[in-house]
């Protein structure tokens, strides 16, 4: 990823991002219901890679398969760029873990940008306390044999209902996790970075009383000189 | 609402409150599975003032509608008295934003009492750090446009499975919102405060060791009496 | 129980524990879908004391009802032994409380161990204070009367789709709940302890950037050597 | 039951009892998303005698475990009264059977009323083809012992969200099934078939092309008067 | 409407209909979850008639106020126009019904085209067998008074998760039910009537044993040449 | 596939099968909540051929897609193999349509041996009229393109939560479709047909009135001297 990108996407917020997703007829790339282990952490921003988990069949999910060096959740977190996102596809199905704390720290110290699944993490509240950003829908202590088989790396999954591809960036701030077109992510930032700089903008004028309305949209003319006004005096 | 009602109301929880609909046979008055965005604010109370949503029509909901200065939700949220409780029937779907946080800024600085959606809000972390009470599912990044179509103000709506009446008092703590009929909020608030008071001098006793057993409910005549000299001696 | 057990239990986790199970052929001893009102308390561990919810008829569940002091959820919190975790079949149900903080107060009070509803708990902002560990799914300020009629104490009952037999040994810690048939609580208690100190010493060395493969599951010899060093190191 | 009673219970539908118990203050006796596995059958008409299962242990649940003929299952088909309506609490978990074909036919020889779960049958098309009423949620091959364990007999349950007591009059139809308390059945069939007579007459009025305003209800004194000459002419 | 429209809509499928409406853009005009009491009837056709409902409060929703000829639900049955669809808002909540036999029988002699919910009827094996299309999603024999009070006629509604709005143009077959915004309604059946000749042509095609690739969609010029002589030779 | 295994497997039931998977340690291979169009087709067999779906983006499913040869939707039905059956991973989710009318009777005439998804099929009233069995598990009008992008050829999938890998082999009767895992399916076939017999008999002697205590399973001697000499007279 462009690096000027990332650092433009550090800096916003999903929201801001969904909107300017929405612009350009993209209205399923938000992540339902996942949520922060941690909120206070800067955003996440990378590259999806993925893990794609099926169902899990009790023969082929007994505890020795881990001795597998081979086995595709072991293989993938060692395998996974330095600065992606690790995606994981679990089916919405929380019901068992994605991954535990010992995988979450060999994924940070490998220098992997951040984890999502829409399962579940066990060890939860180890993971909480990492410096890097998580995102699942709960805590599941069951080891992922219970209900999971990671079955394929770095294909396309869906992840939380939304379509992700390997290579689309991933920006995760404390709502949540959103999933870029990896085409469209320089685009994206930029126009974020502007929508983030007018909102902002707008905070302050609602803060300080004045109405919504012309303002927000900037249908009033006066709402525009104000905000070039802004933009000079604050330097964005 | 009559100022001391809601003085009341500012003093008692919504548990003690559904005791008290339920004694008058009204058994849903809770608005389910929503939870503060800060659980640290006092209570919520006012009198609802409802936006309803339907299900977004794409070609009705293009990021053009909102220079409508008609707009339903634009124009809610500068309609809705201050004071008031504005309650969103989002037909507790969490998609898509109900509202954001520049729209909960306004609302808060127009000196509305508060927010609720049975769906969920984006800028969720922005409006945690907000002075006015939030109630929501879950966060939700995507815009409203995505799934939702605010088409109705004031009207009488469902909020988490919930009948809310324009006009209705609507009560938030930490732990949820419950919506009192209108012609019945001053008696409610009466009862449950006495009821917060016995509830207090209970809490007391059991923390010093007391069994429930005639205590709660006061069945044992010796409960009524200490609680008499308890209320003397409090104040209460 | 067992005190050496007790004690076992309260220095591992619910993932640790799952394992152990999975490891015995058991797949569904995690309580899914509830979570600690405080994270911040050390593990709860004891003896499965149950209640078991039915729907509530509304004739047999007028305000009324609590007078009787035979009421099945007033005798249990009376009865339930100190040391024990009281456990409720709530049916998933969180739309309205399994108890209150009264309740809950006075089985803390009672040396109680814990309490557990696959429901919701209401006064869920003042039990969050207590030094007694809950578990809930979410928040209901509505009576039990609403939707609840507790039925049968002590007897086997389902508690988030977990199997619970009275006397099972039931841990919970700051990610969820776990129970541990109880006759092989001590079995598996040992073996959790041996488990954690694995862990740790793989956490410490993946912390330090060695590879999780060959060392988790140490299928390289080294680490077998390391871990017995560590061990050793560590007394543990 | 009193057999002027079952008879009645035989020619009314589920929908008049459900609005003859609401008159009385009872608006949870339907027993929530079952349907007949064979609708072409009369109504089925039976006292409750119920079975509970509780989440299964792997443990506990091999398929040795039918070997011993005091298991709850198998006790419970061969103890339910003739003339009973067998009521299963499965949790509404259709993942596995609540039963299957021969079970149900050995119900059937045994002169059972009829069988309710609101979980699923194996076996359904099977259990289509018989002459008793049974009523599930959706078909389920995987033995019960997959999800299921029987564990108490002729205890007080839910099905489908309904209160069930042992005992209680449990009436289905081409709808559904509705739980009558036992100690009101007798006055409710009355009312019941009062109100089927007024029914089909109105049904028959609308039929001939009347409005429903002042005829349903007959507020109408012209509505009430023919009412009562349709009665005499039909002998109703 | 048209009256060529309606006979076009009559003639073509609920999937043929989503795919021409997906082409201008509307993803969500199928109401989820919804199917015909009687697969068997002609397609239904109208223009959408409304109905909302609220979630019920006890205290306005006793059996009495059937009582009132204003009561919104059955002042919309006497008041919906002969040849449109009855469309309930039910909120999705099948616990309780949106309308029974003899409401339904009385729109069906007023001429009303069709009726569909997103909950229950009640009384339906009687609706199954009358002659006028009804869509719901499962019986329901409670009164609507239990979860349900009606509150609003002809405003726009959701139904199904899709948009209704007053004079939208709602198509029923033996799969499903669609609605057209009123402004395209006479394009869609249009184009939908051309869909339906290619698909008849295709299907016939396939049923002789051809690919469907170069066929489905016609990107062969010989598809388009066999279709050219296909259509002459069936005089479509 | 074993012609032997394919006509025994044509015999016998899911629900017989799914114990016979049990026996062996395998809980989860059948499709949860899936059902057939035509429920009086014989069984389905076939080795699974697996379709993928994810969740889809806009910009990548617009209706020009089909135009290419490759779409895997499109290649998957052309290439499926006779006699295999197609199963399509829809994610459980019936929002959309995971095939039409035209794509099923191609692949019945492709000697296709049936179909399954966990989601749903448009042109469901024509595909319930062919003769090749298709499951699903509701009607679903809108287009694939609407909710799924067809993204992967016969890799191991989820169906309904079930794991299916392809090869394996697939059995669909009136009740449902289970999941043989290939290796084993020779060894569940014969052993169900011996199963089914042993049922047919227990089912006759059922209907004869005889208890089930005893005989099912056969614990007392005289059930299996029976058995053995129904085998001898019916053949089997």
């Amino acid at each position: 990823m462009n690096p000027t990108t990332k650092q433009k996407l550090m800096g916003v917020s999903t929201a801001t991002l969904c909107t300017a997703l929405f612009k350009r007829g993209l209205h399923h790339q938000y992540i339902q219901d996942v949520r922060p282990l941690n909120a206070n952490l800067p955003n996440m921003v990378g590259e999806a890679y993925t893990l794609r988990y099926m169902p899990a069949r009790e023969d082929l999910n007994t505890i020795e398969v881990f001795k597998n060096r081979e086995h595709p959740q072991r293989k993938a977190v060692e395998e996974c760029p330095p600065g992606a996102v690790f995606v994981i596809d679990s089916r919405k199905d929380a019901r068992a873990a994605s991954a535990g704390g010992i995988l979450v720290t060999r994924l940070m110290k490998r220098g992997v940008a951040g984890i999502v699944t829409d399962g579940g993490f066990r060890d939860s509240p180890e993971i909480a306390r990492l410096a890097i950003p998580a995102y699942h829908q709960r805590p599941a202590a069951p080891t992922n044999l219970t209900v999971h088989q990671a079955i394929d790396i770095n294909v396309p999954v869906g992840c939380g209902d939304a379509p992700v591809f390997p290579g689309d960036v991933v920006v995760g701030d404390a709502e949540g996790v959103v999933v870029i077109p990896a085409h469209m992510a320089d685009d994206i930032a930029t126009e974020a970075v502007e929508m983030t700089a007018f909102e902002d903008f707008v905070q302050e004028q609602v803060m300080q009383g004045r109405s919504i309305l012309g303002l927000y949209p900037p249908t009033d003319e006066q709402s525009r000189i104000d905000f070039a006004a802004w933009r000079k005096a604050n330097g964005r």
